[in-house]
């Protein structure tokens, strides 16, 4: 969908700017090491975690008086095994200039290069790639001043296992605690819907940072076209700015974020000021249904569900929207207002789609002319409450039988899955797909989780080359989530 | 020679320091063309003839608003055919960092581009390496701030090509005048003293800058070693720093320049200064004759006459060094002082040069144990004043026509050929030298004169590839030198 008109919602833009945090700052430096490095050296410096922020490195030299400049390379890396990729080899369709990479001549020394752009990384590795054979470079120190709007919080857990995954999931969330909530430190670097509604709900648990929730939902409310279509996602450098691209179910994910909100903070200005723009969605959304039926997907315009280009869209976008619309009902009850209407279309599409998209014979809900089966299609029903538990923990018991499913691809649509897990009454099984999905990242010396993830296939990557995989992404913060309200509380 | 100790003579260094000049800057501002960039595409922007200095590249885009960085590649060049070459392919063994080429990562949009390093073209490409392909980048305007501290000059000849070698010559003087005279601005952007020399004689004759000429005439002196050794080049940026190593034939060549300095400007406080440093180079250069013969190249040290690796330097230094004392003579007479050893030197040094370099058969002086042929050994004999004008003439006729004489390489040793046959009275034959050889660089489309420059290899580089060749150099500035003392007037 084009971004026609834009008009800035000023008063909007001003109460998102009022909750922009000032960032907590970290320095950390390290020593250089005792080696001296000339033409094709290079050198790992590991900074213990994962960081977002920009480095100094101070260098001085040996030998000498240097009487060519030095060509250096720098590489950034969240996991230390890209450094055995080479940005050369990359040739995906996301722009190579995301890859971590900077060429820099050093025309005089000793001097302290100042790299002004942020980079995420916990590994740095500096290589000589030109200088003169009369000298040779010292690495004196390097400096990392490293951002988050996140306090420090310790990591909790009933054992090992758990305190390491609820680590590796603050840290995530901490990375991406920025001035907004971004989606990644090293790409997109912003703010993206369908990431912000899964940061903050592990951020009431964890951080509980309401302001910078309450500053991306205005955001997102302050970029909205004249005609109400709120963004995919917002840029906010150099100035705010809506994308000109939305997502049917993003859009819709709205109304859930904002209801989780109020049910946090009972901020009734916030809840008040964009409740119009919540109904609104629903309005917007209605236009792609035919009768009580979504249009399937190609008509449906871009609805993201997961990182799969074979999933059909069609079910599960219809059952975003019933999600959505739930959450509306809940929200206009708990401000006190009429609900009846939403509530009656809830009725007709929930009963349209039993109708169009339950498979009796498969007891699973199918998408498309295909009639496509996935995990993305039937957790989605199974999240917008239209079976009873048993009868939802029945479908995810097939569902894992079928050979034909569709599997989840990305920790954001594995959320959703563990949500229908647990929204199913299936408690231990969603802690399983959670010690193993994370947990598999995390044998894999993560320090933040990956944005995706697919333990069958390491090098997958929806780009055409992992070297733009971002490892650490706010989707896959939600084990925070998950263990801090559903399992360490209750053990 | 190391430059075991390094006393740095403070008085000189503040007297080079008080005549360090103000550079004149000036801008130049091309307006962006009247195209869009997307991926692999590149555009060059033409600045209208050799420029040394910093640019800003102001940058907007069209589109979708930037949702990735922009990874750019700068390349700057002196000829345009420099763009043909790729830095991938260079593997000399001077360091590739000389090569002018940038890649820069561009966040956020509008912006301009402060490059703070220096460059040296006319040439500059802009290539888009990575860019997302929801937007295009448009150049608003490339803005040249260049540097130089000569004035303004108009070339002079009479006719167009005189005026034309005349102009390239100023041209490649004044790139090369920044706060000392360097030896090219693109490479190795200091001050060497075979280049100093030639710069010093050209400048004397068009820009009349004799301030500069004193200031690297302290330089050198500030920086030579506890024993008098004077460096072959001296750094200045970050600070002065005599280059460790000296040659035999530029430390000598401190003298004539001295000479020629003092014979311009009758400065006694500069040439009594340095004076004792003149004399201290003919005593060190002194311990490397055996008896009144100069040790053979293996024992000599490096001694440089021409970028010729194959060149048998011995007779050759020999003559320098002669040439050098000569000139000591000049100055001491001119001063006043006693000169008469040195004259007895001379003589003692010659006869045996005429006995032990000297082929009677061939009727030209010879270098080394196989009795090596060479321009350079014989162009400096005539250059040191062994032979008649007459008998000068005759053998500079026998080398032309001698297959077996080794041709100069550089502008450098062009220079001395030219010297050697105006020391000879052949007026025309060093016209037409000049004419053939500089306006060979001026019909390639010079806008200033090359570093090395083989008529019949046109891509002979003494680094191991032509990408570190400097395309304005020094050393090649001596026609505006020839013209103007020697043509222009009497015609």
């Amino acid at each position: 969908m084009g971004h026609k008109i834009i008009v800035m919602n000023k008063k909007f833009l001003e109460i998102a700017d009022k909750y922009k945090p000032k960032l907590n700052i970290e320095r950390k430096v390290l020593k250089g090491h005792d080696c001296l490095l000339k033409e094709n050296d290079s050198d790992i410096y590991d900074f213990g975690n994962h960081y977002t922020g920009s480095i100094k490195i101070s260098l001085s030299t040996k030998g000498r008086f240097p009487d060519a400049p030095a060509l250096l390379k720098l590489r950034f890396a969240e996991l230390k095994d890209e450094f055995e990729e080479d940005s050369k080899n990359y040739h995906g369709w996301i722009s190579k200039s995301w890859i971590q990479e900077e060429l820099i001549h050093v025309d005089y020394f000793p001097t302290v290069l100042d790299i002004k752009r942020v980079f995420a990384f916990r590994y740095l590795e500096i290589s000589v790639v030109g200088i003169s054979s009369n000298y040779q470079l010292h690495v004196d120190s390097v400096e990392l001043e490293a951002t988050t709007s996140a306090p420090k919080l310790e990591a909790k857990g009933n054992n090992k296992r758990e305190k390491q995954i609820d680590s590796i999931s603050l840290r995530t969330l901490r990375e991406c605690m920025q001035e907004e909530f971004i989606d990644g430190p090293k790409r997109d670097r912003r703010l993206w819907l369908g990431d912000l509604r899964l940061e903050a709900i592990t951020n009431y648990e964890t951080y509980k940072n309401y302001a910078l929730v309450k500053r991306c939902l205005y955001l997102f409310a302050a970029t909205a076209t004249e005609d109400g279509v709120i963004s995919q996602s917002v840029f906010t450098k150099p100035e705010v700015f809506g994308d000109e691209a939305s997502m049917f179910d993003y859009s819709l994910l709205f109304i859930p974020t904002l209801l989780d909100y109020y049910m946090e903070t009972f901020d009734k200005e916030c809840a008040n000021d964009l409740l119009p723009l919540a109904i609104k969605q629903i309005e917007i959304a209605r236009r792609r249904f035919y009768g009580d039926i979504i249009n399937d997907s190609d008509q449906l315009g871009w609805c993201f569900l997961d990182w799969s280009l074979e999933l059909n869209k069609q079910a599960g976008a219809q059952a975003v929207y019933i999600y959505a619309e739930e959450a509306l009902v809940k929200l206009l009850k708990l401000l006190g207002k009429d609900y009846k209407i939403y509530l009656e279309d809830i009725e007709a599409k929930k009963k349209a789609a039993l109708n169009v998209f339950y498979d009796k014979k498969l007891g699973l809900f199918v998408s498309g002319k295909d009639r496509q089966i996935s995990y993305a299609t039937n957790c989605w029903y199974i999240l917008c409450d239209i079976l009873s538990e048993e009868d939802s923990a029945d479908l995810l018991i097939r569902l894992e039988n079928n050979k034909d499913a569709i599997k989840p691809v990305t920790p954001y649509m594995y959320h959703h899955y563990v949500s229908a897990l647990i929204a199913s009454g299936l408690y231990d099984k969603a802690y399983d797909v959670i010690m193993n999905y994370w947990g598999g990242m995390a044998d894999l010396g993560a320090d933040t989780f990956f944005e995706l993830y697919n333990p069958q296939n390491k090098d997958e990557s929806p780009y055409g080359g992992k070297q733009v995989n971002s490892y650490c992404h706010a989707w896959s913060t939600t084990p925070s989530y998950f263990l801090r309200k559903y399992y360490l509380k209750s053990r």
